[in-house]
């Protein structure tokens, strides 16, 4: 299967981010990374793991500020299209992403969360070009799994098979 | 096109929450209001926003009462709906709405969320008459953007081709 | 109709719990516990309400310890099952739970959600066998209604038609 450009330029965003594209995706906890119905596809929660590491930890608005909070939601991003690589093939075969949920970990003034969850929807727009287009949610929590920073799922959809 | 009695109980709940049903709607961020797969409508996160201006902002359970929460939810819920009627033409053409969610930026003592969140439901029923049977996750968050009170989403569902 | 194995095995985990599989499952607010599409099948957000109880209130990582954390969590999955049963007739036509998002009603330091959350996913494995796999996302929140411990919702598939 020969690359596209969505999945080289997945590579080259996961080169500046230190994300190792061929490194395992470590999942905690007693579920699955994604599962699929037909042609729709559904994630699990990404934090922004680095293999073992949690890359970004804390409070967005205090230790945390708003550029590595974006840096935490492009990571969890990059795990995210990784998983749809993996399970597509290639990006090539993804119709796009329907739904984009961002958790952003933050202080209870913080109120700059589009802003922190731009840092995955550029990206995705990044990889994906003209089919980056996606719906949105992002709201502000006391906490996440392992005092990460951002968290993220996604629901997206592969192309027709007879499109493919 | 005709307008149908939905379309009509939109426009005069617009006109009660004063809210133009004709402005455009606002969207902050990276990403787009509505995704469509098939029969099946995501929308993006909404605030209780009347043109440019949060119209219900802060904490419910401290400066923003029930009622005036329940009122945010209400706008998020007529902003849902402008956009269903605006991807549909008419709410003729809604099916139903399968998911809401509804995030309330609240104390961390105010358990009343279901109540704020009736805001939206209520409207939903009043609009969609049978059809306005839908499912419900209400949570209580730390915060959200732009200090919103409140913010929901919503997946819907189209009628049939053949049925419309 | 004749109760399959998973059918039984939901029995015995509510009998566990102190659940009574047959009484009224109470629904507050203004929504309804499943709506269907085809066949995805969307549920309601539970908080672990046994008849008009809720069984785990308040904090985890304050009065909440893990342990009972993870019960709430677990009651809040057999309400989620006995609706699908419910629907289906038997959990033998559900095909499997595309998502689950789990809300954990918790300390600003505590960040075990994944373990919380694995009351629910647990039991999911055990009810239904190797069809239990399923992706999840897990946050830390605020506030729940009514104070609940934790909430959780799911989208589940059942069986084609044709197989069931």
């Amino acid at each position: 299967m020969t690359e596209s450009d969505r999945d080289l330029e997945l590579a080259a965003a996961c080169a500046e981010h230190g994300f190792d594209l061929g490194a395992p995706l470590q999942i905690g906890g007693s579920y699955t990374p994604l599962t699929r119905d037909g042609r729709t596809l559904y994630l699990s929660g990404q934090i922004p793991r680095i293999e073992s590491h949690v890359a970004v930890a804390g409070v967005v608005g205090a230790e945390v500020s708003l550029d590595r909070g974006k840096r935490a939601a492009a990571i969890c991003m990059l795990r995210a299209l990784t998983l749809l690589r993996h399970e597509l093939g290639s990006l090539t075969r993804l119709q796009g992403v329907l739904r984009l949920n961002v958790y952003v970990h933050c202080t209870a003034d913080f109120t700059q969360h589009s802003e922190v969850a731009d840092g995955a929807s550029d990206l995705l727009w990044r990889v994906l070009g003209n089919a980056g287009a996606h719906t949105r949610t992002t709201v502000g929590v006391l906490q996440l799994p392992k005092n990460a920073a951002v968290e993220l799922d996604l629901i997206a959809v592969a192309v027709a098979e007879a499109e493919s």
